[in-house]
């Protein structure tokens, strides 16, 4: 059976990355609205390599936001059914002067692809495509397989919860599966059991109406950037806690037992050390590196900019402070509260010289998935034959906010396979997708089905 | 005498306009290094101006940095001597949205000319331009007059110190004249006697070697912003003192008896409040408004950016942070020594986990002029003519740092008849100033030089 499957992907091996390429080369940056348009041409070319990979309709759904594509092929209405979830949009490519080719002209190099997309989800994405081509091609499949392709996944899918309730019994499956996320190493395969949630905001703080000559005026004026720095650095506290109260109100410890299964996945401290290239790790007190990214939530600002930021001094005391900030949230920790909470800390903590205004840019709850699951072990299975070994069940740190809302409006739990690694450095510049394990996921994801449908018709 | 300079200005008002805005035409921002050659253009015309008012020569000298211009005429050798100091670069104009009309094409309206420079310090340098040609057509110039215009005080004048060595002989003076100040209030003159230094760094703080996915590492990594953030407000209490050790070293109490003077200047906080638009104003505690600008230090950021600053939510993890900032410092504060305070005061609270390198990108000494001077006297007596009622010696908030080099470089002391007003908007959109004031000023100007020329000339 592996021999086969080996044989199809060396036998279309260019093809594959052909037809990938040419969805890289289609800039769908979702948080840009000037790039529109590509979403559309993103859709359209996803409609068509459904249709050639073997579904039997292939639809783009408008929606008040970007498009989305649904593909499916039915063999047996009494047969199970998987839906894959994926997304064609992509995140910024700035700062652009980092990237060592051009993020969207993809190229191979050291056996990666190198472009925006390479991993997220474009590469990812084509892993689910070509496992599902196969199958369709060497008449293995087993059961239905129908396919969600959103716009919005970078942009925290603000339409897609709507499109699913409002195609509730179109998108009707037995699992959701996604290859969306990371590995613990390169022969280490790992499944997402836990995701964090996210809650985000932009910060407006106002001072005086217009830019002041900051010696005129130095001293005896509310300055909005020492304002927003103050308010910023008060979030957290010398043992990198949380100080908003409430924030850890609906965060469950994590037992002991649990914290020791994490402790027993491979983590080399300096290889991250390495590949960060941070000087030390740092983080909450109490907690290991793992631990603060699987289990901990977490504060960051993402952004922040306000006043003279030329070339040279400019002796200005600036109107206004702006700062993008995010929390990732662990399972329980509802996303609007903590936005609330956000919210009323600021108001409350504001100088009465300046105004402040917090507005909600994106949000998703988090989401846990039980490890006894059937698709959880046809997974643990598939990964066995390819990999070698059985796959290592953790906690992400990242967020993919509609798994939550998948689970609460289809009524079904998602396999998150992912084939990535943390060094692909995803949403940065110079993001990679190794072939190997492109390859590879075709291969776990050809024997998922396989386990998945045998374990179902028993 | 008054009849017939206001006949004079009468009718010459508008070629005096018409050569102004031609000046300010030239977008001679000295912090942008595109416009170097606007720097070149704007000397060759001071050559020009100097000598249709009446320079017997005027030279454009090279520096390592813009030029500088020099023009004089010498009536008597043992006259005494004025040296009239303006510079001819002007600040950024960004934001560029915010200007009701175009920055560099100077329009009349409400009585008021609107442009970059239209009051710093073209404005106000032309007031000192056509009061000496008024005394030359009239043949009433009374001592020896040597023009000093450089293109570099708006990025704290690199290069000025040096070029006063190389040429001491060449501008060698009684005293110096400058219009480069405010005014309390239109109706109520002032003499700047203080000005604060200024000391201004650039700090960079680095965490991760690029850009991470806030999901997947936030909160086991050190985020730059953040760090940044804490290190900034670190730096001021909740009284809104320096925190810095050593900050307040050489800081002199004023005594109660000058402070009361200083009380007695008109001061309206409400209209301040106002004419700022602030909720409130704020400050360091135990000091008036007109005190944290006149008599006391500041700390202000006066740029800040990192992260993604684009439209929506990018949920990174930043690389870099960045931070322009600034203390505005009061006499016997040493700019240099206040610069090595902030570094090691930086290094000091870095987190290990990340690195901060401190820049000094600009700094001058503060300054104190006498008023029994016998130039401030015939600078009062000229204010009182014109203006009827004595001028209020004051203490500006604002800096330039060249006026305390002078004093050490050329021993002469420097009078600040300034006729601008707070509310011109310098260093901000929509730079304005009084066609009154401007005209004023010239009167006042001819009325220091004919006072100025009696008590040396007794």
């Amino acid at each position: 059976m592996m021999k086969k499957i080996n044989d199809y992907i060396e036998l279309h091996h260019e093809h594959f990355l052909e037809e990938l390429f040419g969805l890289i080369r289609i800039p769908s940056i979702s948080s840009l609205k000037e790039n529109r348009a590509e979403m559309d041409r993103a859709a359209a070319y996803w409609k068509k390599i459904l249709l050639d990979a073997g579904a039997d309709e292939a639809e783009i759904f408008t929606t008040p936001g970007n498009p989305v594509v649904f593909g499916q092929k039915i063999i047996d209405p009494a047969k199970p059914t998987v839906l894959v979830y994926a997304h064609m949009d992509v995140m910024p490519v700035d700062p652009l002067e980092k990237w060592n080719s051009d993020p969207f002209e993809p190229v191979i190099r050291d056996g990666r692809i190198w472009a925006r997309g390479a991993n997220d989800d474009k590469g990812q994405s084509f892993i689910q495509l070509k496992a599902f081509e196969y199958m369709v091609r060497s008449n293995t499949l087993g059961c239905n397989v129908k396919f969600l392709i959103e716009g919005e996944e970078e942009i925290g899918s603000p339409n897609l919860e709507l499109f699913c309730m409002e195609h509730k019994e179109l998108l009707k499956t037995d699992i959701i599966l996604v290859s969306d996320t990371s590995m613990i190493a390169s022969d280490i395969p790992s499944i997402t059991v836990g995701l964090r949630g996210l809650a985000y905001w932009q910060v407006e703080v106002t001072g005086p109406k217009r830019d002041l000559h900051s010696g005129l005026f130095g001293g005896a004026v509310a300055n909005p950037l020492n304002e927003l720095c103050k308010m910023i650095a008060s979030i957290t506290d010398t043992n990198h806690k949380v100080t908003v109260s409430g924030f850890y109100d609906d965060v469950k410890d994590v037992p002991s037992s649990e914290r020791g299964m994490l402790a027993e996945a491979p983590f080399d401290e300096s290889a991250y050390i390495i590949s960060t290239g941070v000087k030390n790790v740092q983080g909450e007190k109490g907690y290991s590196t793992p631990e603060r990214t699987g289990i901990r939530p977490s504060f960051d600002v993402c952004g922040i900019w306000g006043g003279y930021t030329g070339e040279g001094a400019k002796t200005i005391l600036p109107s206004k402070a702006f700062a993008k900030i995010s929390c990732r949230l662990v399972p329980d920790q509802d996303h609007l509260k903590i936005g609330q909470l956000f919210k009323d800390y600021f108001s409350s903590i504001a100088s009465s010289a300046v105004s402040v205004e917090v507005t909600s840019l994106h949000g998703g709850p988090g989401y846990v998935c039980p490890i006894d699951l059937p698709a959880y072990r046809a997974a643990e299975a598939a990964y066995n034959e390819v990999f070698g070994r059985r796959p290592v069940p953790v906690r992400s740190g990242g967020s993919i906010p509609i798994i939550s809302s998948f689970e609460q409006i289809l009524g079904a739990k998602s396999i998150l396979m992912g084939f990535g690694l943390e060094s692909d450095a995803i949403h940065s510049p110079n993001e990679n997708f190794s072939l190997k394990n492109f390859f590879n996921g075709i291969r776990t994801i050809i024997m998922f089905y396989n386990h998945f449908s045998l374990s179902h018709g028993e």
